[in-house]
């Protein structure tokens, strides 16, 4: 069974290599905007008094479907697909958080951007801290992983600071 | 331009009509499973080490594409559909943080199911409290409509307490 969607936007970003990119919007400091087609401009709404937002959108770069991935941020191990946050997964969807600067029309200017140039957008939604946040969050090999390491920032990056390892994608 | 996803499980909750539906996970105590079809179970692996779960899902009833509803939490006044979590998107895809029981084969229980039963499942990410928590969030109207509110779990109930207004959805 299949569920098909329609691309509503598309995220402008510094990023147009994927070793460059950062793997997470919480290790990027950089600027981006989100051209969002003018026929949904009108679902933005009452979005500007949101901080944060959750973008969901299509990894489009070339890859294929892995269930076992070395990740980026431990990448000498394999590990389940659904334990990781990797792009080769089942189905190419991304999540990001990023910080919401200002809205002008239909375009979304944004921090914190870890996506490459061009990503195809699927759909916008609020974070919402009552909704969103949760305490006593255990993140399994995550939370070592992040740990040891001090400024992870792009797939280049990681690999470097390893260069005796197999990167993992 | 089009993606399209293939249906990689189902969550099974105690839910079968919308209106007795919890509108957001943070309102709800309700178990249920996420049946993984076996051909995605090898990537489950350390998935177990995660307290909680973010959940990509179709929303798979019937309802029309808006561009402005008026939110089940304040269903008075008609906002932008990217500046709430209703499921009457350009694009039906629903996001939910659950808490992760356990998991046996292809089959995780959960806790703080919002969702209805036979849910199609798009994804499954770990939540990860680096990644996922942001502090000092502002969420615009839902910041209002949320204190406001002290125990709005279902749209059935958010139209009883408000009976003189229209139910958004």
């Amino acid at each position: 069974m299949e569920v098909r969607y329609t691309i509503i936007g598309i995220i402008h970003s510094p990023f147009t290599n994927q070793k460059d990119t950062p793997i997470q919007s919480v290790y990027s400091s950089a600027d981006g905007t989100i051209e969002v087609f003018p026929e949904y401009a009108d679902g933005l709404q009452e979005l500007e008094g949101f901080s944060h937002l959750i973008l969901l959108y299509h990894f489009h770069h070339e890859g294929p479907m892995r269930l076992r991935i070395a990740p980026y941020l431990d990448h000498e191990t394999e590990r389940g697909i659904f334990s990781t946050r990797h792009h080769d997964r089942p189905n190419r969807i991304g999540l990001s958080i990023v910080e919401l600067l200002s809205i002008s029309g239909n375009t979304i200017s944004i921090r914190g951007v870890d996506v490459l140039n061009g990503t195809p957008l699927i759909d916008i939604k609020p974070y919402v801290f009552h909704f969103d946040h949760r305490d006593n969050v255990r993140s399994g090999w995550i939370d070592r992983a992040d740990r040891e390491r001090q400024v992870p920032f792009t797939p280049d990056q990681l690999t470097r600071k390893h260069p005796s390892g197999k990167n993992g994608g």
